[in-house]
């Protein structure tokens, strides 16, 4: 018997967080149960409501805990510019880059055979959708730029250059086989500037 | 707006934990609202019972769910050995080491004058309690073999020797200036064996 029960339960689930290992959270697991309990209750209400309340945008695809998210519904951001990411957590990384006033996509993926992954399982077809109305006079392939990413990019920029779009791809200034939630803001900033048609 | 409300409430909680960076709670922050609504619900409920079920044993002060817990209810283990530890997951180090058939005393830190924490401030009152009835024959000071810890261990086997109780300490292989947590069994089982007396 090394661990009570709850705290084994407590570990275990821990253990299942992406770079969580035995270890760590162990070390999470006895930090928790020495915390006070109305702090932990934050804790666990976050957790739960945190995953209750966010949905996909039904228009972009970002996470989000209203219908349609905020940067859709915002009349302020630019209509005629959509800038497509791999997943949720980019448009948070480009949000804080505090420069681009347009629209997301997100895809929700990359294109990846290795894994199994084709065109039809990541959101491209709810793009080509978008651009149907020909508002959007721009789109920026934000995808990450390593070897997935760029497959991804001249995936879509090949599909949608014939519906008379403008299609840019954003700058090397991200480190090649970076990831681009990693990226810093100023790096970012460079990235998006450099931007160039595909 | 980088991140939607609930994301950021959960990236704030999760921050909070002992290691867990900025960026770090964001990636787990969209893991978990990536995951299927039953897998939070029992991270979530892990956490809270964990906290919620555990208290601390009235006898040893280590983490239980039951009153006394799993070890002081033991019959089968030795009475007359106390193993003192500052941390309840330092019980865990211990038994995950399987060697040891006493009772623990967990002291829930150690003295530490540059942090304000005197002799008071942890559980030595109960353990020179534990020791009134004569029936431990030997303390084990198995605080971790850095500064504060050597310190403890000297001031309570000070104070406890006068009784008449064997008191020893486990052997320096654990690498000094370690942490008693993070040490592998061997290492572990080698430093009980290697105790000697104080």
């Amino acid at each position: 018997m090394a661990e009570v029960e709850a705290i084994a339960r407590l570990v275990n689930q821990l253990s299942k967080l992406p770079g969580v290992g035995r270890k760590t959270a162990q070390r999470l697991a006895y930090h928790i149960v020495s915390l006070p309990e109305e702090q932990v209750r934050e804790l666990a209400v976050a957790i739960f409501n945190g995953k209750k309340q966010i949905h996909t945008c039904p228009i972009c695809g970002n996470f989000t805990d209203t219908d349609p998210c905020a940067i859709c519904a915002d009349d302020s951001r630019r209509r005629d510019i959509l800038c497509v990411v791999r997943d949720p957590r980019d448009v948070g990384a480009m949000e804080r880059m505090r420069d681009f006033n347009g629209r997301y996509h997100v895809l929700h993926g990359v294109i990846s055979p290795m894994n199994g992954v084709g065109p039809d399982d990541i959101r491209i077809r709810e793009l080509l959708a978008r651009l149907a109305d020909g508002e959007v006079r721009e789109v920026v392939l934000a995808t990450n730029p390593d070897v997935e990413g760029e497959a991804t990019a001249s995936y879509i920029a090949r599909l949608i250059k014939p519906m008379g779009v403008k299609v840019t791809r954003i700058a090397h200034g991200v480190p090649v086989g970076g990831e681009l939630e990693y990226t810093d803001e100023v790096t970012l900033l460079r990235a998006f500037e450099g931007r160039r048609e595909v």
